[in-house]
């Protein structure tokens, strides 16, 4: 089994802070975004989507998309359970892991690759109009969070779940942009400091 | 059980199809998304996303995000299994469901929402030249799909998934923006005849 990632990137770090809280280590290959490595032929027989990370079984089986590589690994080693634990919980899960994506990680990332310089490279053309829009997206996604993060420890509920994950991945990627959470959002703030002390967070 | 839904919309169709391959029914309340009901109060209190579809259990409690609804129901009845049927079949599935979200579904709606004069009244400010930029990216889309489909009947093997119906879903959804699948694309081409004459297409 062999992982192509990248470092730094957001969606790697989701499947690292994954493996970190199940404890299971998976060999690495770094893949170079910037030299344009991910629409190489090799890796694009890998995954066509020429999208970070890869998982590569022993018998070549290439599983791309994040989220499907953690839900192989969910499945394979159960404990601790980070989809939920129950029928209405796994749905309640996928539902802000998906909100969390859609509205908070999604508009981070066009936030970046519009207006960041950097990310000319990876987004072309940069619309600079989308990425002012999105701004405003991140922000009420943030308080969205916030109102739900008023009564509860994690963002479903007493337990650590993927939502967590791909929240505190989004909110950190806020920072190349030199935008960050908005003061009056004491809530997500107080969740923030606590996630992000895990050892995971680290991965 | 009570399904808030919008005739019309696509992720509320992908619900409708999936709910149609299961044999399931369920009451629906129509939201009128161009009256803006999803920013509603009331309706802000079911989903505070303000999207449709949301499913209310009979005890109050809301689940929104279409593949989150999907989800719930595959496991409340497995029958038929649109998720895939063993830990691999079901990661390749969720690679594939997401990938044609990200890479079809997400761009379709894209080219709608920012050059759609129907669409002002959803995404405001409309930026055309985003709009644009994503057309060509639903094309390179439908590519991958193609190439995908040169050797399998449905898109991850034998059996038709709910990657099928969010492919479907997708393309069916350029016809408001006027564009189609390149005539280049046969694959595409035979398996959109195929899915769309199944019963469920119409549900």
């Amino acid at each position: 089994m062999k992982l192509y990632t990248s470092t730094r990137a957001p969606n790697p770090r989701r499947v690292d802070i994954f493996l970190a809280e199940k404890g299971i280590e998976v060999p690495k290959v770094e893949i170079n975004l910037n030299n344009l490595e991910q629409k190489k032929p090799e890796f694009i027989e890998r995954n066509p989507a020429m999208r970070v990370p890869v998982l590569e079984l022993d018998d070549g089986t290439c599983i791309s998309e994040s989220i499907a590589i953690c839900r192989y690994f969910e499945e394979i080693q159960p404990d601790p359970p980070l989809f939920g634990v129950d029928t209405l919980d796994r749905a309640l899960v996928e539902m802000w892991q998906r909100r969390i994506e859609l509205n908070l990680m999604l508009p981070v990332a066009m936030v970046f690759r519009h207006l960041h310089p950097g990310a000319a490279v990876l987004e072309q053309p940069q619309v600079a109009e989308w990425g002012e829009a999105n701004r405003t997206r991140v922000i009420e996604a943030i308080e969205m969070l916030d109102r739900q993060l008023a009564d509860r420890p994690f963002v479903t509920g007493d337990r650590f779940t993927v939502a967590d994950i791909s929240a505190l991945v989004g909110i950190d990627f806020m920072r190349p942009s030199k935008f960050g959470v908005p003061e009056n959002c004491a809530n997500v703030l107080r969740w923030h400091s606590e996630v992000s002390a895990r050892p995971s967070a680290k991965a």
